[in-house]
């Protein structure tokens, strides 16, 4: 059962999940125990555990477009009991993108992109009305050195009992901009990137720029424009927008990269926010070229080589 | 010139060092621009900046076995001044563990090894002198896993104008524990894990357990069991004696592991200590077989498949 566990002088806290170590891993060539068999592809839907959701259209002659269904090898689960540490509660899902085995979501059709980015609002959208549930994450992992185990592209929904201390620190960072200057941190911060040195792109609803204190090269930050809490309140038309522009960024970066590893992460406001704390979700993207080593580990701070204004530059520039 | 810039909503900490994207990467394969000249080896000191401080013995035919030069792609400069961000001031130095071309500190003699440790503390103690200084982190990236971008075994010196946030956070919670108890947290966490389920190994001076909250699997702690802030403290005996007890522990990591990547980081007190704060250095040891990806991203949260009572286990009964 896995447990959550806090480093009682640092206050991180660590999801111990033992049964995660019995994953097959699809990019390991060392003891050729890479995974023969796609569990994600049509035709061998039981290998994974039975979907959660199915996403198919009238029009096409394929059982699915988009699939969802439990992790595996989950690293929370609603029924975890703690043993020496926490009960690590939670629900693990994964979001299979397409029904082709194509390795990023910029090989996907419009409509599966659109689609995915519909599961990803559904599934938020059901657990948060479960009461033993605090937080929801969608991320995802492209790539081996994206941290992919299995290659046909997917995304992930963990769901956590409680709020990870990141967020919590950044929800009353934001609470204290609302009382110091009675606006949103993340509305004015959109102001002051839109059209300046770090700018990246836009459309109607969304803004994309490299963040001043950017961790990686060529990371990327979206923002919807309109001020909202949660992505559960984006609607239908913004989350075709929204699918379009994430297939074009991650076109930009695999143009620029030569198809780099990547991630990308929903930073989305807790199921219940309190009355003092205050949020504007976004998601962050980013190619992974460096290896988190030794001073990031030991400081917690990061080097990064490209300063968000040239990566900005040289993005902006990109026809993808 | 390197910066340092501040995100305002995480309060995370980010060194921009564009001159660091000209770094040779001996491992990179994809463009076969490899480095094929190893500037460590003995013959190529004139591809380095010029040493800042050499161990030869008087009995060795050799020039010298640790040579400590400063980094020619430094994170941070004495002289950097800022542009958008503050100037990210300090000394970036590169130890040079052995005048033999091998990839881990497992592989140098006895001799080197001790020097290596040595010429950590030489450098610490000379650094610490200098005001403008106040954090140094001594690591080691070994292997491309592990961020290493030339295989000639190497550590790594960072000195930093500020204390990370990480440190402070700790420092905090350490002169708490002693206010609340009287003692010091280490001391007592020592006093927990020695012969529990998570104890590996045990010296005269030093004691290595899996911690806790393990990020990753078998990540080990360790401690001297002398009560001392900063490893500059360390006396030659123990030097030697910690040396070999490294050596140690990166074999049993090997022999079980099949030569991983690992990252290894001394945890040290800040130059000058307030008199609130409390502290008791270690050093942290990880094989990195795991990414970091979406999830530890997105919420700072880890997910560790292997138990610390597992990999302690494990460690415990390898015998390297």
């Amino acid at each position: 059962m896995p447990e959550l566990r806090q480093d009682s002088l640092s206050g991180r806290w660590v999801i111990v999940a033992e049964n995660r170590a019995a994953r097959p891993d699809q990019f390991a060539t060392k003891n050729g125990s890479g995974v023969e068999v796609c569990p994600f592809c049509p035709g061998h839907e039981d290998l994974t555990p039975k979907a959660t959701a199915v996403y198919p259209i009238a029009s096409s002659n394929k059982p699915w477009q988009v699939r969802v269904v439990p992790n595996k090898y989950p690293a929370v689960e609603l029924s975890a009991t703690g043993d020496r540490g926490e009960a690590a509660v939670g629900v693990h899902e994964v979001i299979i993108e397409s029904s082709a085995h194509v390795a990023s979501l910029s090989d996907v059709s419009d409509e599966e992109a659109r689609l995915t980015f519909v599961a990803y609002r559904d599934r938020l959208h059901t657990l948060r009305q479960d009461l033993r549930l605090a937080y929801g994450l969608v991320f995802k992992n492209a790539r081996a050195d994206g941290g992919a185990t299995l290659e046909h592209t997917h995304s992930q929904l963990i769901a956590l009992s409680t709020i990870p201390a990141d967020i919590q620190f950044e929800l009353a960072k934001a609470g204290e901009h609302r009382m110091l200057h009675g606006s949103c941190a993340f509305c004015d911060l959109i102001d002051g990137e839109v059209d300046g040195a770090r700018y990246v792109a836009a459309t109607d609803s969304f803004v994309v720029f490299c963040p001043f204190g950017s961790r990686f090269p060529y990371e990327m930050w979206v923002l919807p424009r309109k001020h909202r809490e949660s992505f559960e309140e984006t609607p239908d038309s913004e989350l075709a927008e929204l699918a379009e522009l994430m297939q074009n960024l991650i076109r930009r970066l695999e143009a620029k990269l030569e198809s780099p590893a990547y991630n990308y992460w929903i930073r989305n406001a807790p199921f219940r926010l309190s009355s003092h704390d205050d949020y504007h979700w976004r998601i962050e993207l980013t190619p992974r070229m460096t290896r988190l080593a030794g001073f990031e580990l030991g400081t917690g701070c990061f080097i990064n080589s490209v300063s968000p204004e040239q990566a900005a530059a040289r993005l902006r520039s990109v026809t993808a």
